[in-house]
C-alpha cells in the first residue's frame, strides 16, 4: 500500500475525454480544480482526448453516384477537423489558468468514442481518466449504451464520471 | 463556470464507500493521495460510509423452531458491528497521516449497498463519491450487478471508480 501511495505520488497523467457538450467541458472544469493542485507534489500532466467518429462508407454510399463527391467527402473532413478546433479551443480557455503548473497534450482519434478512449487510456499509460455524463433519458441510455459506463467498467486506471450540476 | 469553480474550491465533503475488500482500502489511499491535498485552499471532510447488509427475516426463519433463537440473533449483530468495527480500525490506519489537514465522520448504514450509498450521498451533502470496484467476472456481474455501475449512473455528484492495480 505505502509503495501504490508514493507511485501515486510521483506523476500524474490524466486523460480528460472531451467533446462538444458542456459536460464535458464541467468534467475538464472539475478536474483540475480538484485533481491538478499547484501546491501538490505532483507533476501532473493534462491529456485532452477528442473522438473524432468513423467517416462512413464513402465507396458504398459513392456507388450511389452522386452525394459522396470528392468536394462533399473534403467538405466533411474538413467540418470534421473545425469541430475538432473548436472543442478545443474551448479547452484552452477553461484550463488557460492551470497552464504553468502542468503540460497539456491534445490527442485525437477516430472511431467509436468507447473503444478508442479505453484504447487511448492505455497506450497514454493514463492515471486517471476523466469524463463528463450527459444524463440521457432511460430509452436513450439503453439504445446508445454509455460510453462512462463501458469505460468506467474496462478501463484499468481509476475513472471519474462528473456530472454537471443542473442550474 | 467560473462561479462553480470557485464554489468547488470552498469546502469539499467527500464520501468513500469501504467494506472488508482491499478495493476499497486501496480507493481511500488513492482518494487521499489524490482529491485531499494539504496545500490546496479548500477544507476536505472524509466521510467514511460502511453499508451493513439488511438482517435476515428473522420471524420467518424462526418459525422453523431452532435456527434463530434470541442468543444467535444477538451474536450476529455483534458479528455484524465487530466487522464495522475491524472495517473502520483498518480506515484509520490508512488515513491517519492526513488526518490533520481534514476532518473524519463515520457513518453507518444497513441495507442494500447500492441504494444505502445513493441515499446517503445526497443526505449528507456530498460533493464526490469514491469507490473501490471489485472485478467479477462477467456471470457475477450479470446475476450481481455493480454497486459502482449503478452509483455512478444514479448519484448526482462526481463519482470515482477506483481499480486496484493488479501487482
Amino acid at each position: 500500500m505505502e509503495e501504490e501511495v508514493e507511485k501515486m505520488r510521483k506523476e500524474k497523467r490524466i486523460v480528460v475525454a472531451v467533446d462538444e457538450s458542456e459536460e464535458s467541458m464541467y468534467a475538464l472544469s472539475w478536474c483540475l480544480t480538484n485533481l491538478v493542485s499547484d501546491a501538490n507534489k505532483t507533476k501532473s500532466t493534462l491529456i485532452l482526448l477528442y473522438v473524432k467518429p468513423p467517416p462512413p462508407l464513402y465507396n458504398s454510399l459513392d456507388a450511389a453516384g452522386y452525394l459522396f463527391a470528392n468536394d462533399a467527402v473534403g467538405a466533411m473532413e474538413k467540418y470534421g477537423w473545425d469541430l475538432v478546433n473548436s472543442v478545443m479551443a474551448r479547452a484552452e480557455a477553461v484550463y488557460k489558468d492551470f497552464s504553468s503548473i502542468m503540460s497539456v497534450e491534445k490527442k485525437v482519434g477516430t472511431g467509436d468514442a468507447k473503444d478508442v478512449i479505453c484504447g487511448a487510456v492505455e497506450k497514454l499509460g493514463a492515471d486517471i481518466l476523466v469524463m463528463g455524463s450527459h444524463e440521457y433519458g432511460f430509452f436513450k441510455r439503453a439504445l446508445l449504451g454509455s460510453v462512462s459506463d463501458h469505460c468506467a467498467k474496462h478501463v484499468k486506471c481509476p475513472v471519474v464520471v462528473v456530472k454537471r450540476p443542473r442550474d
